[in-house]
């Protein structure tokens, strides 16, 4: 089922190649035999944490997103150097961000973001029995972090505050887990 | 709130245009007056539909996504045109892919799927009373459509099956629904 209506490629042409992304254009054979093009960006993938403070409130870290050009709450994030492990990428995006780390570790979910036109995976973890540390972000990195209660994080979707997919995951997440007590 | 460690804008450099996506360069200004590069990919958006068959079915269909080489089972979406009105796009795609019409339509949620990079916006709506119809997609556009339960569409995310952002969503939305009845 993985390859039914498999676009075969005929060529590929770079077009861009980042730190972060590298951009090609394909020209692919459809299952019709018509050709068609796929414009493709390639991305290493990423880690995402969800993480419940003993009050229950989910820790978010507020950033400024240039590709948006506003600051949202997110669960805490990051890409994925080449090769290196998501779960070890998932501690050490928390505890930079938010000074957490965590003594347990459980994989929720990964999926892609836009299958569309990227590669872009996520790997979400839940983080669970944390210790408080102290943050340490990269200097060039801004980030405020809050942590929200379930009422809250509904409002901030609602304000579009919340704004993106792994966060809308995450509180769904913890309105099925709070439904569950 | 929304412009918290803004960065500003010092220069852009258009590297890529094609039909679904552009690509930039932009040099920006960090809050500590640093600079550093932002790689950025605009996208006019997307509208994806979650609609449940009179058995409590997701209804899926699933498609060749050149960008991972796989094909996968996602809730019927596709891009918005330029200016296109979401819902009614929303009405046209699910029609297209699926043959359904429905009666009573309503927002679930819009988020973005990588603001790390990019600009896409989907926007999740509840298509509700339908009426089935044919289908009738692209020449170039080759799905089939495929209902599933919870307990099915549960599988399909450990077997990777349903592996996109939206789907993912979708399912918790099923998951939730069907806890209140």
């Amino acid at each position: 089922m993985k390859k039914q209506f498999e676009e075969k490629t005929i060529s590929r042409k770079p077009v861009f190649k980042g730190h972060v992304i590298e951009v090609e254009v394909q020209e692919v054979e459809l299952p019709n035999g018509n050709h068609s093009q796929r414009e493709l960006v390639h991305h290493n993938g990423a880690v995402a944490i969800v993480a419940f403070t003993p009050d229950n409130e989910l820790v978010l870290v507020r950033q400024y997103r240039k590709a948006l050009e506003k600051a949202i709450a997110e669960i805490p994030a990051g890409k994925l150097e080449p090769g290196e492990d998501p779960l070890e990428s998932a501690k050490r995006e928390l505890a930079e961000e938010t000074g957490i780390t965590a003594k347990k570790w459980s994989k929720l979910i990964s999926f892609y973001t836009s299958p569309g036109f990227a590669n872009e995976l996520v790997h979400i973890f839940l983080a669970e029995e944390l210790v408080q540390g102290e943050a340490y972000p990269d200097d060039d990195e801004f980030v405020t972090r809050l942590d929200v209660s379930l009422d809250e994080a509904q409002s901030m979707i609602i304000n579009e505050d919340i704004h993106d997919a792994k966060t809308a995951y995450a509180v769904q997440y913890m309105a099925i887990k709070q439904g569950e007590e």
